[in-house]
């Protein structure tokens, strides 16, 4: 069978960006455990069975390796926003459904990576990029609450420390979620979520 | 006039502790703007006019002052949680009194440092003594939840769930607050508590 030199070259890329992705799957779950600081390139190497130079092969530091798992955990919510904006329905319901997306990637390693780095471990041109793409997500957060507060479906308040409320309560599950451990990803955002949409204070009957 | 040998040796110990405090402030303003890692002794010492090795007369190690500091700053925690528990009212008073103190201290230098501060820059031992002070909060939390869920003042719910949700919101003030730049303290508490007591959903004009 003849072997086209673009399908060869195609597999090749496909090979490329499976081992990159490998090294970013290693090294998220070390930022999480350990920490940035305390993650050393060897041992990311040595669980992937190469070496060091051979991580180099696709990132060119370890600063770059923390952004793009940073990127990927943002990526995540800015497709969460995204399809939120497309949503059709009220602002509480597309409230709720960006509320349970977010909260479901809180639970997943490059999610996680968002909460668990601090501002300070990126270099000041991935701050730059970090804070720009998560201006957007809180943007449409604010922009679905602004929605509900005038079609009526969310109660009248403070839209950005409202966004902030939510948004601190859904960050945190990154800090104490253990996985295996806990409460199914899916449990953890209806739970979140009913606490967040229905408030501490009992509802009379009428509301359910 | 004569002056008491201990009189000396108290105004002794009173000038040692206000250089302690001196150096504590310097520093966990350093690290909640720059970081553990890129704060430096030498700068900490320039701040205060004094050089490093006079820091070492109070403290033994750059570790040993960020442990001082979040521990100073989960004692105020420590503190609101007490205070709570001698505090008469429901459930949902004594619940709202404590999200009102632990609110505020997100805004001050020491409360800030706990959510800025990663797990994984304490040293094992730090990390110990701190999970095990968070702990008695946390318990504190749950319990006035408990309370209230049972005279029914607080809605029925996973109690731990509701627990992280309510913390995550107030911890995540460490982190977005940036002093003189936004709303007072008390304004921030109020709103964040506004939140969380009445919820998303609007509440039927019966309950104001």
């Amino acid at each position: 069978m003849q072997i086209s030199p673009w399908d060869k070259r195609n597999a090749r890329d496909r090979e490329r960006l499976l081992k990159r992705d490998a090294v970013l799957q290693v090294a998220v779950r070390s930022f999480n455990e350990k920490g940035f600081n305390a993650t050393s390139l060897d041992d990311v190497a040595e669980s992937l069975n190469v070496t060091k130079p051979t991580l180099y092969r696709y990132f060119s530091s370890k600063d770059e390796i923390l952004f793009e798992c940073v990127r990927l955990g943002l990526e995540g919510l800015q497709n969460a926003a995204a399809s939120v904006e497309r949503r059709g329905g009220d602002g509480m319901e597309r409230l709720k459904a960006l509320i349970r997306d977010y909260a479901m990637l809180m639970t997943q390693d490059f999610g996680m990576c968002i909460t668990r780095t601090s501002d300070h471990e990126l270099s000041p041109e991935s701050r730059m990029k970090f804070r720009s793409m998560k201006r957007e997500v809180d943007a449409t957060i604010r922009e679905v609450i602004e929605d509900g507060i005038r079609d009526g479906s969310i109660a009248a308040g403070d839209v950005r420390m409202m966004a902030f409320t939510v948004t601190g309560a859904l960050n945190w599950i990154a800090r104490w979620y253990e996985p295996g451990r806990e409460l199914s990803p899916e449990q953890i955002a209806e739970r979140c979520l009913a606490t967040l949409v229905g408030g501490l204070a009992p509802r009379s009957g009428a509301e359910g």
